[in-house]
């Protein structure tokens, strides 16, 4: 008999970094994917994840809407009960094997205590990372939730073992994120317009002389300043003129602080370089990124799949704080000045080599064997 | 102007424990209490703490109904999530400096989570402690989102520090249940006859001669097996004919079979010489375990209190494996003959020196004073 | 293509009162049932209707956990919320055609919304009846909800459509529950020992010179009375003697006041004659029934299905004022001698002819064929 | 001691209509106001009802998130069970002597179940109307949970009655939106440059030659014809050329099709006479619509206030089907012609005399005077 695993994608950014470990559990003879689908992947407003999940062929085995309007630390906290509510009643249905959850989110709480409580046997993706803010606390709780451990990094193995996780269930895959990176560095070209392709806002550019990519997620243990911070980027992206195109921030307390500092800017200050996009298929935007001169802001992909793509980063703020990081970054606060030299460095500089710390592109299927063949058990000690 | 600590009961014997704390903030003169009241701790049929605590002349600054019916796996979560979504409305009314919370019952990680998300610091009693089962994964995820602890043992200390926690959030204050026990000791004797007192269910019995006391809970994730379980516990205590004192369960998976399990055994056998109890005072209870020859069951009581306390106590099944013990302390299996030899051996060896293993009855008065003066922050990072 | 007709059974009562139309879909070759069991059906302590569910071969569809351990007005609205929530997502999985919902517990409104909101025909049975309390205010704000109306006498019809209900969709199918009661006329001896067979608690009774049944509901809006006016019944019960099966309350704000009442009063005072159960099958309970000189309390069973049984009733306080009554019923108020005299005067009088007030045995029959051949839909308008 | 009021706002279309009970509740020697603003009220994408609410100067008891994102039928029915349990608790901590609830939005069940269970009266605005929909079964279920009744017309108070309710309990106030309406037109100029003021997005108008107003929310009951009938709309407004001011509508299930309508349609076409708001305070609203030429699409402002304003109305669809109207307005289908047609008409036809037919300006004060001084209570029958 097939072992289910049953997947929770909860956002955009996830299922770009899970896609590889679906389509390794759907080929694996004995493995059947449960995908559920919950959170902001459901919602337009924030990319509607559930349309390129649908477009690339999964199954859907349930569907759980679980955030709460208002974008504030309140409605924070009421999603992640809520979905813990709800995600009870899609295992209950689904009775899964094995529940996979992802990287750090907040709602992943969520899917870690369903699964926990009811017994189910849980594995992480992305455990033992340090970075900073509410991430690192719910990152490290999930992994004390935790049965099994995909780590990236020889050093979050490390980690997650000092944490008290027997050794013997911590295993170094890589990050499924660095699957799809590799697949798309083996048809590297921009094959298509992006402004033709997503619409998206804003004036149509040049891109033939280049162009950089932006992504600032608001940070939020600092949900006041997010307003301010943003102006930063603004200002340091619009001044040099270069094309730039922009992505809106995910659903997080903040989020509106970030989406409105756009807004404002763009009401009360031209922006004739800037175009922005909501969303796009998860292999178009690493195209995207791999054949843009630069990326900005503070998303993880600038970290990891950057370092795989060669793409120099730069990264504002805390958010990556403490991520394990290649040569391609150079890290700057909130400060406009800072930011446009560090842009103004790396476009002269040129990309990079290719760096594998965090993945060689085969995570997703180490992760589906180790599925399919480990002892699976819920029950579990600290190791000292 | 002073810390505003809300501190989260939810079940009788979560208050028994952290009753000295309560004390101790009410009388520290840069603190003011928000106790929240919370699922177990409200019903009747779990023993209605929320009684003792009104008794006690606390102030009650929110209830929360979180509790869903059912005592199954999905209904644990379910009202996990519940809890969360109602206690991010009272720390939103409260808007505590710091929250509190115990322990490891399932619960708590509804008010870990949401003060986590609120990013109100949060100080968590009780970790670091090895066991078993679901509280273990519980435990140590609360550590993760904790920004102080309070732990009871060095060697508790040592366990969360090692899991990346940063020493100087660390504090050996002892375990405030001990606290109680050391009042109790103060005035040790028995002076209401509990039938009198508490009425209960069973055979009005003669204690001159001594009686034990049982307590066994329902081991979550061993559901299908609670009913055999107690079954083996009844016989044990019912063969010998020393007149015991037996309390029911805690809400929890499985308490429904616990409870069956000695409906069914009560209808089909005589059990002459047991009383049934379902809650007394946390100091009526103190002083009749201290006043008995033995206790019996899987109560951390046993292994916590009774060690300071001298009591000898039979320790059956998994439930409290792992957890520091003194010499107070045998364990046996679910098994009705290694239960009784148990019994029989401490009857005919009576009580045992006080242990200070657990506390030294100041664990109250040394949280209350890190409350008040330690910096609070919600940021934290790995340690390593 | 079959229509799917989803019923949802939310209480032991209700089950009883719906047996009928279960099995008439069941049979019928253009329905299909998708049966959801909710509330306080799905638990032990008021009578796991589910076990008689299951035991009656009927396929559950969805199980929905609603109920908020509290038993207060809080809990009691709390608890519809959820339950609204989990509705939601049944009717998302299961599609139905159509929704049937029964009577008028407070649980009916969550139902009854999560169909209307989306966009699912409503089917309501037992409105247009006049009772009083809360229900009252449910169950006419259920029929504005509902877009079928089954009424069990043209009164209820006349006041259906008086309230603005177009008259089409008006159906005088009789109460189903009196189906059951016409099954169980046509097979009326008692074939077994309810203490034998339902175990219970209390005394060993000699019912073969005949005894009394009592089943008395808290009244919700007049929770802090529940307690004096239970005593009342239990005086009045206990005085002549005459052997008495008490059936325990359902899950309402203040049973927890019912229960306890019947509890001190058992403690406090010898209770010879009185031997309580949880519950019955309902089949065994109408022949109970049936075979009993006399019922007493305040159920709409003395109401209904004792005017066609022809068994004579005492009917206490304020919960069935209102509703239409045969020649079997007599009215009383809480007072220990009014519901003596009243047992007294049926003892003494005997039984009485089968009265159809309530319907003649083909309710489920009559309802199936409207369910498969009416035209469906949602949107509905005044009739004036 | 005063009453305690406690009206729950959900919208931004609510607050408008019911500003007037909140001055004159505030007003009132005997009566004490507590405010809830909950739902789409809270939210910036809706308009952002509250930062009004506190420019005015109201003291906000209680906050109350239920939106659950998704826009459709699941996520309403989810929303409104949210608010059940989120409303308990703000009743539970308020303890109001009354509570208001405004109109038929969906989640006015919510406030509606949630007063009703926990035996507070409850006082229903605008009840008795017809129009059609999920919110004419919504409106009547609420008047069969209320207890008082305050309606707009005779005709809609015949209708309360007929329905069953008490005509010592229905009280014609007129509506409490004309209130505002008749401050109004007491300083009717517009003083301000609306685009200057409240920003919006499109090409900057010249008002001075007159100007149309268009408001169209989504028919939830059509949810997948939404796009199609606004961009009929859409259409019949661009071509005539007259400057055209747009509000974005309502958080419904639908209005993502509407609103994604709206951005399809700008994307592809020029739209050189539009311009979008999101929200206005009130007053200016209603200045601006007085000032209007016409107003356009499906909005209950178009039926009351713009009779009382005398501003002719195109009224578009079913969504006011029904509902009693003056001579101001024109009914059209989805259809681009006839919508253009009646804007014809009316641009050379010019403004009406003032109709009071919706209430005469002093509702809030009747409302008030009401609330102060009539027996409450939660008990109530059918008069039939």
């Amino acid at each position: 008999m097939k072992r289910r695993v049953c997947v929770v994608v909860t956002a955009r950014a996830s299922y770009a970094r899970i896609k590889s470990l679906l389509t390794s559990i759907t080929r694996h003879c004995h493995l059947e994917l449960q995908l559920v689908v919950a959170a902001s992947a459901l919602l337009d407003r924030y990319g509607s994840a559930i349309r390129y999940i649908q477009e690339d062929g999964f199954e859907i085995a349930a569907r759980v809407y679980m955030v709460l309007e208002g974008e504030n630390l309140v409605t924070m906290a009421k999603s992640t009960g809520l979905g813990l509510v709800e995600l009870a009643t899609a295992f209950d249905n689904l009775k899964p094997d094995v529940v996979v959850t992802i990287a750090d989110r907040y709602e992943t709480l969520a899917t870690a205590t369903a699964a926990s409580y009811m017994n189910i046997p849980l594995a992480h993706v992305q455990g033992g990372e340090v970075t900073g803010s509410i991430d690192e606390k719910v990152r490290h709780a999930v992994t004390k939730l935790s049965n099994l451990h995909f780590v990236a990094t020889e050093k979050a193995a490390e980690r997650v073992i000092r944490m008290g996780e027997d050794s013997g269930t911590v295993f170094v895959t890589g990050c499924p994120s660095i699957d799809l990176a590799a697949a798309v560095l083996r048809k590297p070209d921009l094959t298509f317009d992006p402004i033709d392709k997503y619409a998206g806002v804003g004036p149509r550019l040049d891109l033939s002389n280049g162009y950089i990519v932006v992504l600032q997620h608001p940070v939020t243990t600092e949900y006041e300043e997010t307003r301010m911070q943003i102006a930063e980027t603004l200002h340091a992206v619009r001044d040099p003129g270069v094309p730039a195109l922009w992505f809106w921030p995910n659903a997080d307390a903040g989020s509106d602080g970030t989406s409105k500092g756009i807004r404002v800017f763009r009401e009360n200050e031209a922006l004739p370089n800037v175009h922005f996009f909501k969303n796009m298929a998860p292999e178009d935007f690493l195209r995207l990124i791999y054949n843009s001169r630069c990326i900005v802001g503070n998303s993880s992909v600038a970290i990891r799949e950057c370092a795989f793509l060669g793409v120099p980063a730069v990264s504002i703020g805390s958010r990556q704080v403490g991520r394990e990081r290649g040569r391609n970054v150079i890290d700057v606060r909130y400060d406009r000045h800072e930011i446009a030299g560090a842009i103004r460095h790396h476009l002269s500089n040129g990309r990079l080599p290719s760096d594998p710390l965090y993945g060689d592109g085969n995570a997703g299927e180490r992760m589906a064997h180790v599925l399919a063949t480990v002892p699976l058990q819920v029950e579990k000690r600290l190791t000292y």
